[in-house]
């Protein structure tokens, strides 16, 4: 168990709690087949989630004003729906492809750990995604957290250290007594940069056969874990 | 059943969902007797309520920038003690007393309630109270909000229409697929002003022998019940 017990653990989201990619593949590929329209889903898939920090960085910088993670999906979704040459989609048919990274599944321990976690601490999810969006998939996938922290919130995306630390203020705690939690180290080396408690366990079936990091730990994380089960078990609940 | 069907129902919390004033007054009279502090405290639980709406029409109309509940009741509070000669009370007393507002207990219908509607409703509390507040208050007493919306995330206290229309722009949805839920016709009115649905039941009990008002709908509510499970049976959940 660490020395410091935190109040408040929030989580990266897609990838560390949800399963994006096979989510929105088996999403997609039933929905094209259901309509009747061609097209090779995960590698549409792996090509939108390819444009994720590119889009948000044109935010980060300044090149658009405050866009939600929705937005930024749908504008990369109807740029490769032109480049992948695929026919045939309604506008409702976009909207509904587009809502499909509210329809995410939890990874198998995610629902039973942080379950877990919620007994002792305050959970929610620390993520680029909007509070709808965030909201949307926790209705979804029962998740139980127990407060949204939306990009939406701050009006920043990570790793700008208004979301890290907005969360601090917005619980009235230190930052380190909040722990950050994900699969991805630079999430949590900007965490540790604003003080936050950190807790690191790997996914490394998120990309894929396109995974190229974050089999391991790179620093020495407060918590170092196999996943959410065993991060609550490292809290000692 | 209404005619229309909320996406999202939304919890005025104090005296709605939860009984603010027993809880205080047994909190307080617990704690001033393990100090061994004298008071009125049921008059002192009054009093300090009556300073609700007067502390923050000072922020509403711009004589205070935005200031959080809890600081507001700390101001009140620190008043409030002089004024009643109150004698021995610590820094750390005065905090633990004005986390009380955070230790309310819920009406015995509210719990199995919102968890009936959970089941097909997002649910949350739009109060005035900060999200920190709310988020202790849902911890303590276990209630299930799937989302917390606290004031300082509009930087508005009811009734400014910023909170009402906050709540469905975050939602992304229309202001009429949100239902606010209250004890208080004046709320609800001011809600309705803003094109959301209604729902009102009474808790005649709030203000305790003070209780001067909404026994009963004073509008045609959308929904007119006698307690939160009763919203439920009425929506058919």
């Amino acid at each position: 168990m660490p020395t410091k017990q935190p109040v408040a653990i929030v989580f990266d989201t897609f990838g560390t709690v949800v399963d994006w990619r096979s989510s929105l593949i088996a999403d997609l590929t039933a929905y094209g087949s259901g309509r009747g329209v061609t097209a090779d889903w995960p590698a549409l898939v792996d090509a939108w989630r390819a444009a994720y920090h590119p889009s948000m960085d044109r935010v980060r910088t300044g090149e658009l004003p405050w866009t939600t993670l929705d937005n930024l999906h749908r504008a990369s979704l109807d740029r490769l729906v032109t480049e992948f040459g695929i026919k045939g989609l309604s506008e409702d048919d976009l909207t509904h492809i587009n809502l499909g990274w509210h329809r995410l599944h939890p990874w198998p321990d995610a629902v039973p750990g942080l379950t877990r976690l919620k007994s002792r601490f305050i959970i929610g999810p620390l993520s680029n995604g909007n509070v709808s969006l965030l909201l949307n998939m926790a209705k979804f996938s029962s998740i139980p957290w127990d407060m949204i922290f939306g990009s939406d919130l701050f009006g920043h995306f990570k790793p700008d250290p208004e979301t890290y630390l907005g969360v601090a203020k917005m619980l009235n705690v230190r930052p380190d007594q909040v722990m950050m939690a994900a699969a991805h180290n630079g999430d949590l080396a900007k965490a540790r940069a604003c003080g936050l408690l950190t807790a690191f366990f790997p996914r490394p079936g998120e990309y894929g056969p396109n995974q190229k990091r974050d089999y391991a730990a790179e620093q020495d994380w407060d918590i170092v874990a196999t996943d959410i089960q065993d991060v609550a078990a490292k809290l000692g609940v």
